[in-house]
């Protein structure tokens, strides 16, 4: 560590005092996200300008000190953490936003919250349809790190379709340019979208052009109850045999239901307590809504057990309120959550509610699940007490098993959180040895020395033996 | 090459005889695209099964041959030809189509034909948009190879945006699968979009997903007429800004338009001979079609010398014709033709106007263009006698100019045809060296031997300095 602090008083006197800090309380706020693991860093760098960056990757290099990259550190898999150490970059500072009216696109910087793109450009009628739960928090640097999803992921996409540039630096400090903001573009290897997703282990993002697209005239929701969680998944199939494809389909089990009725006291479905739920949101122009309304109703009636329309925005924003609250409500199952954001594909909808109907019966703890079914997203949160340990051990076991069965299912052991240290012990699930090892060539040739965010994806890290933060983050669900 | 001649012989003696085939015919068919340049190689292979091109591949690694893969041989750059000789892997024969109606996507092989691929999901109501003009004779493979492009790119993107996940063999023989047939995913490096538009030299595709979207129910056509390209340019601008986003926005200058009028003996636009056409088509559902009619309705008033929308769908196919005319009908300016398929960013399109204009005069040769206005792919065609030397120095001349132009303009020197040979020179012109040494560093790390496609894209390649077959394709534009 003495060569560290070597190179860590070499890098402040290239960028002055200000830019290098090493304060206890800086070290600390550095040293972890959303997963609460905390890795204490030597030194936490906010550069003047983005050369700065080349600079501190030189030096890194010459080194060898990890250099992990921060936004607003929402990552719930440690992917922020700066697991051995070394130097944090924090690029909240670069938060330019500047819209292309005439083009519709986002020119915007890493450190731009992905709420205040979204917002600069509903203003002048686009609209930026990735939407992380923690928008209004998380920058887009992040969000393009971990190709972050949403809620309207099934009509949309995710991050990965919406960026049409990147700018930024090679782990070596050179500065390249991927892609160009036009559409089409076919003018060598695809680094681009190979940096999107790579969790900072890749390139530094500085910059990014976004696509938009106009912003829906018109919105209608509407609420289902349904009898089973299967009766709700073959209805979400019938649906996309339609070809309806709304902008978002959110879907409650009956026991992500009850947390919620619990902690608000008000039934989620008047007259229907406990019953799965589905929240559908059409968006496009009013003669879309209405043509795609007419359509919906007639599924509704022969598919759901009730449904009601919001008659009003606010009617809306009410009925919105419960998807938001389920996800705090839950730790009234269990004060310790494993939240897991899988995937698996529309065919396996039927096999996958027996799966987790089984899971729940072997492992005698409450899973409840809600997510984006139109994307087959599904948010599995396994519920224990942390302080029993064969509860604990119970869960462990649980999120392996859902692993081993979403990846059977055709699925992703995840959709849009990203591996980092809290899914890397599942990697393997998902990749052959050849796929982790053509992973690993590519890491090993763009970064030789191993700087970028060290210890992350590939190695194993075993998440659930360490101690985790008891602190309380903006963005946890309340 | 007597090293050759004896891994050849082993892998015929490993796959029998059917499977590796050495006659001259076998060998000339094999050894150019549609860039017309031939480069034999010394066998090609039809595998029985797609182990068989694992076999290849190990063989091919051991003894340091050359493997290029094709589908038909539409690729304009010469990505296909096998540049070293060595082994060509011809995978036609893997033509497997499957539609996933109530998904709404296609499991295809590599070498399904993509017209066939629309057409089969038309059939049940879904729709692949990539279209490129040769799709009823290229593969799916070649498609994703190049990340191939077409007319309905400005809307519904290109085949990077459709496809899902992939299958196939990294260069050493190991197989492989990127992605789930899911919109999601967040587990792992992005190989799978690596692979996509790698011209054949980071993998081999056998297998893909493509996502589907429901057919359009309507479509309604237009034409228009402008007094200058500048304004043509300037009321797509303003088109954009209107948030209408034609499924086609197919632009013919008036070059294009002149030799259409002179293949054909008919006013492309009746009373407007000569004059620059927009060509523009909606697709959606009726209601949606209505209302952006009426927009589309006003804008032309505003913007158009004149303008007439097509009354049944033989009208419309008639426009159309005019549009598939133009391309063959240039050859009555030149025997010869550089196509050049750049893409500008909407910004630049003023500036590209009078970039061209300035080239036409500096280079004293005819250069129509057309291309699609909504996503700034504009293919520039730059006319000139073979036999006259000092036109054949001026096009070459032109050429360079161009690219280095659109790079200027933030654009790029290849929308869909790609690099291959053909743009080998101007590479550089787009990327960096930091780059271009970063994508091939990935080359290196995947294959390090550098078996597959070698010799293009990194490679300069004078590809003027050479002699063309003079061979009618069937899919030469007529």
């Amino acid at each position: 560590m003495a060569a560290r602090s070597t190179a860590t008083s070499l890098l402040s006197r290239r960028l002055g005092a200000a830019a290098v800090r090493t304060s206890a309380a800086a070290l600390f706020d550095a040293s972890f996200d959303s997963l609460k693991l905390s890795f204490l860093p030597e030194a936490v760098i906010f550069p003047r300008n983005k050369a700065d960056i080349g600079v501190v990757l030189l030096l890194a290099n010459e080194h060898n000190i990890p250099v992990t990259v921060r936004g607003r550190g929402t990552s719930l898999t440690g992917s922020a953490a700066p697991r051995r150490g070394g130097w944090v970059i924090d690029l909240l500072q670069f938060d330019r936003i500047k819209i292309d009216v005439t083009a519709g696109m986002a020119e915007v910087e890493a450190g731009a919250k992905v709420a205040d793109i979204q917002n600069a450009a509903e203003k002048v009628g686009w609209f930026y349809p990735p939407d992380p739960s923690s928008k209004e928090y998380c920058t887009i640097g992040g969000n393009v790190a971990c190709n972050s999803g949403g809620m309207h992921g099934g009509k949309y996409g995710v991050t990965r379709d919406f960026v049409m540039a990147l700018k930024g630096f090679m782990p070596n400090g050179d500065w390249v340019e991927w892609g160009t903001p036009t559409r089409k573009y076919a003018a060598g290897f695809n680094l681009r979208d190979l940096w999107i997703g790579s969790e900072g282990m890749l390139g530094i993002v500085t910059d990014a052009v976004l696509r938009l697209i106009p912003q829906p005239a018109a919105r209608w929701t509407l609420l289902l109850s349904f009898s089973t969680e299967a009766a709700a998944f073959r209805a979400v199939a019938k649906l996309f045999r339609l070809r309806v494809r709304p902008a978002i389909c959110e879907f409650l089990d009956r026991y992500s239901v009850q947390c919620a009725e619990a902690a608000t006291g008000e039934t989620v479905f008047p007259g229907q307590p406990g019953r799965p739920v589905i929240l559908l949101e059409l968006a496009g122009s009013p003669a879309e809504i209405r043509a795609e309304r007419l359509i919906l109703l007639k599924w509704a009636r022969e598919n759901a057990l009730a449904f009601r329309a919001a008659k009003t925005r606010e009617d809306a924003e009410r009925l919105w309120a419960v998807r938001r609250k389920c996800s705090g409500a839950m730790f009234e199952l269990g004060d310790s959550k494993l939240n897991e954001d899988i995937v698996v594909p529309l065919r396996s909808y039927g096999k996958f509610v027996r799966f987790i109907d089984g899971l729940r019966r072997s492992s005698q703890l409450s899973i409840p699940c809600f997510g984006h079914l139109g994307d087959g997203n599904i948010h599995v949160n396994i519920m224990y007490r942390g302080a029993d340990p064969e509860q604990r051990r119970a869960a462990e076991a649980a999120v392996e098993e859902l692993m081993a069965a979403v990846v059977k299912l055709g699925g992703a052991i995840s959709g849009e959180h990203g591996i980092g240290l809290a899914k890397s012990p599942f990697l393997r699930l998902q990749h052959s040895p050849a796929q982790v090892n053509a992973m690993m060539a590519v890491k090993s040739a763009l970064d030789p020395k191993g700087i970028l965010n060290p210890g992350k994806m590939f190695e194993v890290f075993p998440v659930w033996e360490h101690k985790r933060l008891s602190i309380a983050l903006p963005w946890d669900h309340k």
